[in-house]
């Protein structure tokens, strides 16, 4: 999407083509700035630092990570050995191992020799095909904004989202944002409450920053504001992303997103997800038992990073000295919240038969 | 309570008895400083500050603002012109109201001349009866607490608390946490989850630190936590405060506390609200309809104070400059989220007629 007058991806190959470039968004929404990702480490380094997140591009990164690994040596140890490491930077987020999967199935057959190649042009497509999902999710998305306009005589639509499933999350265009970016770009009012996300601000930080980079009008709360609105009829429906959803539709997001959900449904709000495909995990039913929840460091709680009157960013710390602070990154939202699943395939229930249905060929594996 | 060796309340008249005393809590958990307030434009501004803040401690700041107001002048236009602007400061709180009633009808009927002593006497009393009552409510919470434990065989009983309920929301002991203190000291295995409480982190700031100088074992969490915390077993109960609750058992109370209630009931967790009777509106029912609801400064949101490596304590902003924010302070928990409302008088279920039953006194007024 735009920044200014440039359209940027957020992962894309470096000009000479040795290196890839990502992004840093844990400089946003203070600063702007690009960084080059030459090797494994660096993309690992970057997945666990959260300079790059969001399910689907976690994913475009992990497979440009490896193809920079099969670039220094093809072999098939050093490809285990680097699916493993990339693994192990989140383990929340399924689309890291569906992109690493997607990589080996192109890579393992070939000889050594071409494998760094074919690595290289198979992250390339993941990256193009995550940008074309994005956009089928946007389209049937934008349907549901159109029937709740329509309903309201065209009055504006009032949205709540939480995290930042928007195009930093994708590599372009986003989940939850796009059906959003759509309808701002055909007419349709819409009006977004950007949840700030802590304990990382991401709702803060980065969709109020993507938010008014394209003009959409908005609002950041605080966390614990959103049931508060819905009460009060200020909230139309809620649009989340998801960082793994299993096969009978649980949706394990953002730590926080469930309470969302429990507001809609004690509102009547109705509470979509947008998910790509990649995004399920057809090895799991019950999310809330056998999804593993991500424990990150307590100084994502205790510490905040912010800018001064002067511009410069620092970090300070708001909780007592020494205190003790519990980090979970998750939570699961049962199926019972979702009112429905927006997917490339358009709005599926969460529901294993309905999710089976729309993905038959997903769904066998 | 204690703080190092010290037992403070937190307002007292200063020792020239010309001035109240009180702890600037917009400082903590960083600064202990004292301030003195010398006018009832001292007072006002510390309430609208939120140098002060809890219900509790809001009505006993206002009894003695309006002491001081009486002092200069004790004439009836005085008197009404003060309570107007103090009731001004906050438009949630109903102690506020509650105190100078209270104060209005011990000194009205007096003649000039005896009534800025009388306010004096008058305002020290109300500090020593919300003394009185949050012991009474610590008292009854902690048979609550008991129960729990017993049930749990004596294994530690974890307490989810929102915003801070402690001795700093009051004069002393505080309400929601008055219970846990009872039952730290008892002997009893207490553990408690603080919500850090945005946008203004009372919980962060104030019941980390309160919880900390007591030595009873808590985690900091995001405001985002509680529903994970809950759907896997780790919350044997959620202990809140309140800044008004209605007739009929609605509870207004910090933003957020509302997605507790909803994350408690749908777990299975009970949900206890620490209700003086001063905090009781009992001209109002419907809590949702009736309650109206402060909309603070937008800064709060969009800036965050906290302490640098070395000390220095500065707010820095963490959304995008200019980004438009919306904050909202309160929210209502409907009554049926309402497990009980511990009161001086007892458990009292969250229903006009045991309410009416347990406060025959102020229910008929």
């Amino acid at each position: 999407m735009r920044i200014g007058d440039t359209w940027y991806r957020t992962i894309w190959p470096s000009e000479n083509g040795l290196a890839v470039e990502i992004i840093d968004q844990t400089l946003l929404p203070h600063v702007l700035e690009i960084r080059q990702l030459r090797s494994i480490e660096d993309a690992a380094e970057a997945i666990r630092m959260m300079r790059v997140r969001g399910a689907p591009l976690i994913g475009a990164t992990a497979a440009y990570g490896l193809a920079l690994a099969l670039r220094e040596d093809d072999s098939i140890g050093v490809l285990e050995a680097s699916c493993e490491v990339l693994t192990a930077t989140r383990p929340t987020a399924v689309n890291l191992r569906w992109a690493l999967d997607v990589m080996a199935r192109e890579v393992v057959p070939r000889p050594e020799g071409e494998r760094a190649n074919a690595a290289w042009a198979c992250a390339a497509r993941i990256c193009d095909d995550d940008v074309e999902i994005s956009k089928r999710i946007g389209e049937h998305g934008l349907v549901e904004l159109q029937k709740i306009a329509e309903n309201k005589g065209g009055a504006c639509v009032n949205i709540l989202t939480h995290c930042n499933a928007g195009w930093l999350a994708t590599v372009d265009w986003g989940t939850a944002l796009a059906p959003i970016y759509m309808a701002h770009d055909s007419g349709l009012k819409v009006h977004v409450w950007v949840d700030e996300t802590r304990p990382r601000n991401q709702g803060a930080a980065l969709t109020a920053w993507e938010l008014s980079s394209h003009g959409v009008p908005h609002d950041v709360i605080v966390d614990n504001a959103g049931g508060h609105l819905m009460q009060h009829g200020l909230v139309d429906l809620v649009i989340t992303g998801t960082d793994r959803t299993t096969r009978r539709g649980d949706v394990c997001n953002k730590i926080g997103t469930y309470l969302k959900a429990l507001a809609a449904h004690d509102n009547g709000v109705p509470f979509y997800v947008c998910l790509p495909s990649p995004t399920i995990d057809w090895s799991l039913a019950d999310g809330v038992r056998e999804i593993p929840i991500e424990e990150r460091d307590g100084s994502e709680v205790s510490h905040l990073t912010g800018a001064t009157p002067n511009g410069e960013v620092i970090t300070v710390r708001v909780t007592p000295e020494g205190a003790a602070v519990a980090n979970y990154a998750f939570d699961v939202t049962p199926r019972g919240l979702v009112t429905g699943l927006i997917t490339e395939r358009g709005v599926v229930a969460a529901d294993a038969e309905a999710m089976a249905a729309a993905f038959p060929d997903h769904a066998k594996r």
